[in-house]
């Protein structure tokens, strides 16, 4: 058994079961090993963002682990903006990256890089492996710093030398710490500060926004006056009917701190308190009014979900019937083809159980209103903000969850920067449908330009905004990766299309041509 | 005048013409100073790596740096893997990051992260501005540092409020430090060993592969037994009929070792002593044999082709004539359309002037065989390794020289890592007829699973290598992103689908189906 083969048996047995991967030379052992060990599937990406966007949306919805396997430092540094992304969402990730030979790094072959100093700002853990002896321990170790509680990158990086020695030794699987027990003392306050009367706001992220921690929570509010709210990018929420709601903060500045003025007490649970996505001159950056008292319930180490079951408890209440949404499916057509109409239409065909990766941008917030009362079903969101995770991760997630249907909902602009997912949907037979709106801009940037005072724009600012010369052709694009796709430009047509897709299995596309 | 004006009349003032950019919200303020100077043209790229990639390409023809613009860390991220290829290509490049507003770091919003920790490993210059009195300054500092010989990446992180506050400064251009001068020594050291009739060697990277280098080292190989010889992967090189011509050295390991087993001296010229690109075990890494004398003529940052001319000098061939290519075309058309038969077709069809470039991987060689002898032209190739750089860099090649016409010659595999490029040839109506071998694998990696001894591939081990399934469409691609595509099969109809390129003006592809 060479140093590979005990890696990626020791992952296997640590529980990862999937490694998405695009390999190169000096990672030749890894792949054989990976096909030499049972129990581990590999899934081919065709550019690293895309292996490491993959990995978080897989993370999300598996709650566990999956390896990647990226070629040196250029590799890792393709898959950089993703697993930022990751990083932000708290996904476990495994992440492999294969170096030179340790007796040939010296010699500054043209794709020797600082592989170290790439990894470390994504990373919470990195480690060099230096023997095939060690080699199964570093990866029972690198499993076990993914999943720590709540979740983070590990870093392995595996010289070639290393994965190809005879020698290796599978490690067994490490003990993982759990969440960290959550504060009674803090308990008592925000009770106390609900009995009291006080305008409460509860800011959750992480397991209390799934349907355990979204029952305890939505418990809490019928005891006061609370309001329930996630952060604007959360990593995952279950939404739908039957399930309690929360109000996903505002994402400009203005609006953010509209809605959290009147708040007396702002309670955190397993977030941060809210910050503006951007600086602009002279707009504050905090979202919370200087009045209101903040209170970190648990961080998102602790056990958010036992805090608010405590909280439940606490205030009598653990046995109360939330509130929760009504099923209300609007019927509405409308003759306007835009994203509320797009929204409307999805949240009359989605299927019960269905998995939104969204990265809509300035589009999607007509799919947001309208899917908070359709069906139950999980959302999982752009996280740190690095556009072009959407496609990866609704792929990542159709690997985790074959029996689910994946909806991805993209910006054209943020669509372009990994499109590549679109070949792997393809090859692996994923049921992903997209939803493209396109309209042909960086959207979001021309409203920015306007909030950031930077000025009327002239010919050239206008040009670095906009994507209409040439028009991008989606349907061309997906049909060359081997996707089924069509364009919409009515919201009849468009009905058409994603009912037909949501009615079959396999990859489809939808270009919505705003 | 705000403080990213000041950045921006700067660079102009420095001689910088070109900003390749992908902005976001926190650059909108240089968005608006490039809308309003006169002088700086901006290039909008749809990914970061395409960004990148063509400010490489643009460094490497034009000579002198153009800007880069991208959005925080994780657009550099983005960018790094074709910045890693633009540093080992010497070429100058300033790249200018946006980060959040000063005072907006510490809230840690989502997009925050260690933007000096990912510029570090590719910059060999990295400043963070502080204050808009300065930010002129550093931009001068910037270009001073991408300039400095023979060409580095300079990274300037511009902190949002530096860049939207009054009071900036233009700085003036600043003295850029030329080629140190040559060893006197080592250049005698040379000529006694051509003089004493020693088999020698001459490796010779950057300034030299240019007309004049050449020429001098032309000269030199009269005097005596002495091959000219180029690194696989050079930056740049003038090849074609009426230039001296040099050999590539082989890139695997046991031809290149077999390639200078015989060199009693191996003579560097502004580049390092041979090694493998990979290590493989039980096979040499380093190139060169025990017995080889080498002797670093000039070293990158030294005057290399003074050097070759002073060598000539003292060797008294000052005004020899060199052996130089003679205009040899094969008219051969075959039966067999590979990579030999795209090559005949395309030295038979090329332009005088023309500028190649090259990242056909395992389908190159053909090419590289037949374009020795056809009409001079410049090839720029692959530096770095890290695939995806051909069709950025093609598109920057052709932005700092309209007039001529520029042929990308790329694998399939790598074309996909950074496909955007092809929108911006058509957005930019640029002269590029990209020529995609479409073999449907990671070819290089198939011989490299069983160079490296990794065993016998089994069915996953082949699908990590394998991009047949689904077949990639590369003609409805390019028509997606707007360029003019045409699909061959066989050599008549890829020769005719060339040469039509080669009569007209703007962007082209040509998917040659293998």
């Amino acid at each position: 058994m060479y140093g590979a083969q005990s890696l990626v048996r020791t992952l296997v047995d640590s529980g990862v079961e999937v490694t998405f991967a695009n390999p190169g030379t000096s990672e030749m052992h890894l792949v054989t090993a990976i096909d030499t060990t049972p129990g581990m599937r590999a899934v081919l990406g065709l550019f690293e963002g895309v292996v490491t966007g993959m990995a978080d949306g897989y993370a999300r919805i598996a709650e566990k682990p999956a390896a990647t396997l990226l070629h040196l430092g250029p590799g890792l540094a393709n898959g950089l903006a993703n697993l930022h992304n990751a990083r932000r969402a708290s996904s476990p990730v495994v992440n492999i990256v294969g170096d030179h030979a340790t007796h040939h790094l010296q010699l500054d072959a043209p794709l020797t890089s600082d592989i170290v100093g790439f990894a470390r700002p994504v990373s919470g853990w990195v480690h060099t492996a230096t023997h095939q002896l060690s080699v199964g321990s570093d990866a029972a170790r690198a499993v076990q710093a993914a999943r720590q509680h709540p979740g983070q990158i590990a870093t392995l990086i595996l010289p070639a030398d290393v994965a190809w020695t005879e020698g290796g030794v599978p490690a067994p699987p490490l003990p993982v710490a759990g969440a960290a027990p959550f504060d009674a003392g803090r308990v008592s306050a925000v009770a106390d500060a609900v009995r009291a009367g006080r305008r409460v706001g509860i800011l959750m992220r992480g397991e209390a926004l799934k349907q355990r921690g979204l029952t305890a929570a939505g418990r809490v509010a019928t005891a006061g006056d609370v309001r329930l709210m996630a952060d604007t990018f959360s990593p995952r929420i279950q939404k739908g009917a039957g399930r309690v709601q929360v109000t996903r903060l505002p994402y400009f500045a203005e609006q953010l701190v509209e809605y959290l003025a009147d708040l007396e007490v702002l309670v955190i649970v397993g977030t941060k308190p809210p910050v503006t996505f951007f600086a602009y001159p002279g707009k504050p950056s905090w979202g919370a009014a200087e009045h209101t008292e903040i209170i970190h319930l648990a961080l998102a180490h602790q056990d958010t979900v036992g805090a608010l079951e405590a909280l439940a408890e606490t205030l009598g209440v653990a046995s109360a019937a939330p509130v929760v949404a009504d099923l209300r499916i609007d019927d509405t057509v409308g003759d306007k083809f835009d994203g509320w109409a797009i929204g409307r239409a999805i949240a009359r065909h989605l299927p019960e159980g269905a998995i939104i990766a969204d990265e809509g941008g300035t589009s999607g917030g007509g799919a947001q209103a309208s899917l908070a009362t359709c069906v139950p079903h999980d959302q999982i969101s752009l996280t740190g903000g690095s556009i072009g995770q959407g496609l990866p991760v609704a792929t990542g997630a159709a690997v985790a969850a074959p029996d689910r249907k994946v909806v991805c909902l993209h910006g054209d602009g943020g669509a372009m920067y990994t499109v590549q997912a679109l070949w792997t949907q393809a090859r692996e037979r994923l049921d992903v449908t997209t939803v493209i709106f396109a309209n042909r801009s960086y959207a979001i940037l021309n409203i920015e330009l306007q909030r950031t005072g930077a000025g009327v724009p002239g010919a050239k600012a206008r040009a670095m905004l906009d994507l209409s010369d040439p028009t991008i052709d989606w349907v061309q694009i997906a049909r060359g990766m081997g996707v089924e796709a069509v364009r919409a430009e009515t919201p009849e047509s468009f009905e058409a299309a994603f009912s037909s897709a949501m009615r079959q299995r396999g990859p489809r596309l939808i270009e919505a041509r705003l």
